[in-house]
């Protein structure tokens, strides 16, 4: 089941609808859903739909107000984006950070994550409302992330810890992609002795000269990790190459 | 100091300029810079430049290219980004383990990360390219990132996990567990081509019966990722294989 996530995104004047759009779009794919406009310079407008691509329930539902206390009144954790060093030094975090502290607060501590104008981005009595202030870790002589690309990120970062969260000791990462079961140790050993025996009828390996090959066989097999079926089309391979030689033998 | 990272973003016939436009934007935000477009449907164009918003330098260095294989022939290690499920399951990753993997790599292995069509994402013989598919976790009735959203959640993870790993001792640059060059793209492909006509000339494989064979051989190898030691035996015994076909014929 996937879990909406009820973390607020509150985008404080923000000049241009199309990012109000694309902001949206970025929250629900994400899995979120509550959002509030400060004060924005043009909306509705046509470009926000436009730019929510089916996202426009959340237009549709999101809050315009005027001012940031009306945004943010029942929240009692409030994070700021900032991309500046501001002369008054406040808790910065990276946005992992960030998503711990939202993620480990109770459930019933209303969250919001503010984000500022394109051009000036949030000033300082706003981000004096903040717990925290949350600093996206960007290329200093161009750091500029579109309206729309810094919300991504941070519901990005912040589904992304709830997946950790809640998938803890779950499945390691890679173990996905197979379709069979894992072939064992002591199908692999059969599957080894197999290409052996192939590689040496074909005098690819001769028994005299031992070398490298099986062994570098085996390291490439076992690293690669091979299901059943895929070790089926490999002992195939071995066993048509045998008929080939049988026959050329008996020829 | 603030390290540029040199991760190839390539983006899979994009169909629209503004998303080229706003992906570089996105990448030079995170401090990335080698950009390539394998056809994109119109480019250049204005929409591309206005998008950039001061990332015009890396459109202006991109690279625009008519196929995947020239986009990635010098790397040696490859992801795309896959929103759907497959029907032949390939290693899945999460984005941290994505840049988990590639800031693991020694510096000299060269990376790309491919990104699909706005529409239908990168097609199957695109991703059997690939040695990891990135799965950014989405809201499954809503997963649809706009495409330079999801260069930028790449992005930033790479760049949040290069500025983790920086904090920390750092890594051994060389590859644990090989004792050669790992083989590149282009490389890889020759010799895919090598097992297909070898598997075809021994009617292993028939080219009328479409089969699942050399996905699931791609699958194994660039789950294994080979060097160029382990490459040449592999070549090695298909040419062995060959030459014996070819006496058989011969008789």
């Amino acid at each position: 089941m996937f879990k909406q996530l009820s973390t607020r995104i509150v985008l404080v004047q923000p000049s241009h609808p199309g990012n109000i759009g694309s902001a949206a779009r970025a929250m629900k794919t994400m899995g979120f859903h509550d959002l509030v406009i400060v004060k924005p310079k043009r909306y509705p407008a046509p470009e926000a739909n436009m730019m929510a691509v089916g996202a426009d329930d959340l237009l549709q539902q999101a809050r315009i107000v005027e001012t940031l206390d009306e945004a943010i009144a029942d929240c009692s954790l409030v994070l700021g984006t900032s991309a500046r060093d501001r002369s008054l030094p406040w808790p910065l975090v990276h946005p992992p950070k960030a998503a711990e502290i939202i993620l480990g607060q109770a459930a019933s501590v209303k969250t919001a994550i503010l984000f500022g104008r394109e051009d000036k981005g949030l000033k300082n009595e706003e981000l004096q409302r903040c717990h925290h202030h949350i600093q996206i870790p960007a290329n200093p002589e161009y750091s500029s992330l579109n309206l729309a690309s810094a919300v991504q990120v941070l519901c990005y970062q912040l589904r992304m810890a709830f997946v950790d969260a809640s998938e803890a000791p779950a499945k390691p990462d890679v173990e996905f992609g197979y379709d069979d079961e894992m072939a064992d140790s002591a199908t692999m050993e059969s599957f080894f002795q197999h290409m052996d025996v192939t590689l040496h009828d074909m005098e690819f390996l001769d028994r005299d000269t031992p070398n490298r090959v099986m062994p570098r066989m085996r390291r490439i097999f076992n690293r690669a990790r091979v299901d059943l079926t895929e070790l089926n089309i490999l002992r195939g391979m071995l066993s048509k190459m045998q008929s080939h030689l049988e026959k050329k033998n008996n020829k």
